[in-house]
């Protein structure tokens, strides 16, 4: 009884527990600060109360404040790249990590750990952790009042069930909408209900617990030939390197892992790539020749068709081919998210958020927007540039230069940087694409456009460049050592299999 | 197109791709084996058909079986004994992997990765996804026939909406009932909707999940001072090991890391650890003294109370105290699971599967019961052994030797070893207790029992002593690897703190 003795004088823990029928009731929605500019504020109905708290403008003893929305590779490399210094940086999004896009399709089948491709944004940006007046908010953006410079939020609680969603708005200096794209279904109906996008972590653990769900069901007494059959097909629509990259990772695992681990049911499984056009449009001939090549030797089947319709066990193709699937993963490409298209600012021919040179939105002061939910104004005269890592990063490293210029010249204030003379606009210079298609093997085009010159290759060294180019490009040298770990035991061990 | 072209002769894609309507009907049912033993298999209601797959008894020029329900510590360290040359091995379990327990603690709070800690039976036991005989099914037992010899299984299909789950049976030779216990929870109220256990790696995921969302919600403007003391409350149910160590990763996680990385939020975040009697109660006075006082130390709230009622946001303990909590942890000790309890076999005094000396379930013959789910019958005299990784595993290691010599007898078939000599009964020798108590320290308990004497020790040198066991205890050297690696990491670079 010592230890409950000398406990109970903790001071701390009376504020924790409090005796029964003193315990006032929970107000939830207790507001910090009020805007003045809401009128809802004091006609909340009672049932679902709809107070505003948040952050109020800036005073001017604090720090100008840059407003990111969202946490992919554009609002990462912006955040990373702004001083703290001149600003406080405030993220809003779903997501508390930056996913490595490029190395998500080898999560999928255990080559890399789910943890080794997120970056938490503590990381890339550490004030966001630790300076007074910088944050991160996990919450989706709702709306977005340019004239007042201010920003709706609601957080994300879809698992706390004992919270539910609350409002709030934020003041910005400068606003970043970095808010990326969406994939896109092309209006076919089944696919966001049947399919697994592959764009974020959650995704990637979805695919491999179906895949693994499906290897031991198949084994199962019960099953009939063709329902085995089914289950073990995995069909992957959209030839671009997202499609082509898994279908290579997951023939390596078909090869080396389930053969050795799932013997019974190996004969069973088989991948296919759907695709309308040409796998890898973006690529030499030379390199998309090789990789069909290489692909189909792995065991791949490509086929060229228009996906019509999918249910729940079958695709159905445009010429009336039903195609069973057991894991339907859908990559044809991304277009702007529903809330990017619900904002009343200027649009690109494509319909994200339209920019100048300098990546600012013309109409509303202080709003910037970079990374897939962008593109140039028609009146630039500039092409839409494609929904790359690369052009994303360019963009999120050019305008965090472009702020801490302007913050330096003493405009980083709302509405004080009108007149200044901004630099040099934004050019982005094309490095040349990469793509892994599996069995230590990689396509590297480094040729600027798809109709210029410059070195291609494929094969062995190829997906050697490929390795050590994302390697050095992973953000932090946790994961850098992590990535390298997890390719190591891959090659000694065989790719985990463990269903978690 | 001339991939395209080339690839249409592929014979295989012809299998998974029929022209519309000349697709048959899915036979989801269809069977291999029926048992003629089932009267039900031919009165199959069309819209939920029980039809009964399954393996039949095994022939004279098969090998004989050896079924284990389960896959904890107790069964797996039997399937890794078994001697395949003797025996085919199938395993049934809901899930693939075995769990290495006594580092889930740690996981929660990323000192290590959820994967370190999990090991895919299929690396502990080669044979299961390798030889002809020998499978892996992932499903829940559903009945046991022990006249027969068969056992009732139901696929886990839960996340496969194309799929439902069926029914099939198994024939054995030897059955091992290895299915462990399940997480006591009083009949108190709310328990189990509420409070998250600790015993699999979904839990370790659901707190982790859990906690990194608390403390980034209490950052959100909006947010009450109340309501953020309330989120960041984290309350401990149960004094065992495993409540008292995730207390202590806890208050590691929070004095390192929240500091840090939630810099903010950082001041409102406490640990509570209820406990209805003493703190490690099977350990030495002088070490739960040590604990009592390392555990305060670090900040951790120790109260002694007995919970009645568990609601969404709070807790009641029995003098009508309330205590609100963001995050709550259940781990007070583990009994006899439904299925277990439905078992007609005779009982131990605990409720457990009652066996003897042998292991072996007395009145059934051919099946052995080892784990947490059993415990010795009154009539051999000998007490119920507690509920330990240690116990499990000693006891499949000793059943895995019994069965290879039964089988060397020429005893491995059914109902053929009734009157062998079984030679030396199961003993059990208490090695020893560890606990590790956060800030690099830890307990170790040579004593054989509570009353006995030997070493007992606390501090750095037992907690090397406490990871250096551990590391060598972990199954594989690949997750050894991953320990080691996931240990140095958290050393040098802190805990992860993404929540994918």
């Amino acid at each position: 009884m010592a230890w409950f003795r000398n406990l109970i004088q903790v001071s701390a823990i009376r504020a924790l527990i409090k005796p029964r029928n003193t315990h006032p009731p929970l107000s939830l929605y207790t507001s910090l600060t009020h805007f003045s500019t809401d009128p809802t504020t004091h006609q909340t109905p009672p049932t679902n109360p709809i107070q505003y708290s948040g952050l109020p403008p800036t005073k001017s003893n604090e720090k100008p404040r840059v407003v990111v929305l969202g946490s992919g590779w554009a609002g990462c490399r912006l955040m990373k790249g702004i001083d703290t210094e001149i600003y406080d940086v405030v993220c809003v999004s779903p997501r508390n990590h930056m996913v490595f896009t490029p190395l998500l399709a080898s999560t999928c089948v255990g080559t890399l750990e789910f943890r080794s491709v997120a970056e938490p944004i503590g990381r890339i940006q550490p004030a966001i952790s630790r300076a007074p007046g910088s944050y991160f908010f996990l919450a989706h953006s709702t709306g977005l009042d340019t004239d007042n410079h201010v920003v709706d939020c609601r957080t994300v609680t879809d698992e706390a069930n004992t919270l539910d969603p609350w409002n709030f708005k934020i003041s910005y200096d400068k606003l970043i909408i970095a808010l990326g794209a969406q994939a896109l279904t092309f209006g076919i109906r089944g696919v966001t209900e049947n399919a697994i996008f592959l764009r974020e972590v959650s995704h990637a653990q979805e695919i491999r617990r179906k895949l693994l769900l499906n290897l031991m069901l198949s084994d199962v007494p019960g099953i009939s030939e063709e329902e085995k059959r089914r289950l073990l097909h995995c069909v992957v629509v959209g030839g671009g390197p997202t499609g082509v990259e898994f279908s290579g990772e997951l023939s390596d695992f078909i090869i080396r892992d389930v053969h050795q681990r799932y013997a019974h049911v190996k004969d069973y499984i088989h991948v296919t790539l759907i695709e309308a056009n040409e796998i890898l449009s973006s690529f030499d001939d030379r390199l998309r020749r090789y990789a069909t090549k290489q692909l189909t030797k792995s065991g791949v089947h490509l086929v060229r068709g228009i996906v019509k319709d999918v249910q729940p066990q079958k695709i159905i193709l445009n010429d009336g081919t039903e195609v069973p699937y057991g894991l339907l993963v859908w990559s044809t490409g991304v277009g702007p998210s529903p809330f990017v298209k619900s904002l009343e600012l200027p649009k690109s021919p494509e319909g994200r958020i339209g920019v100048d040179e300098w990546l600012r939105v013309p109409s509303a002061q202080d709003v910037f927007s970079i990374g897939d939910c962008s593109g140039f104004l028609e009146s630039t005269g500039r092409p839409t540039l494609p929904a790359l890592a690369q052009v994303a990063e360019r963009e999120g490293k050019y305008l965090a230069n472009l702020l801490n210029k302007i913050g330096k010249a003493g405009g980083g204030r709302a509405n004080t940087a009108k007149d200044m003379e901004l630099g040099d606009p934004f050019v982005y210079k094309h490095l040349g694409s990469m793509a892994t298609i599996g069995r230590y093997k990689a396509l590297v085009d480094l040729r600027q456009s798809k109709e210029g010159k410059g070195l291609s290759m494929a094969g062995f060294v190829s997906w050697f460049i490929w390795r050590s180019a994302y390697l050095t490009r992973v953000i932090s040298w946790r994961n850098r050592f992590y990535v390298a770990i997890n390719w190591a035991t891959t090659f000694v061990f065989g790719r985990d299999i463990s269903r978690i």
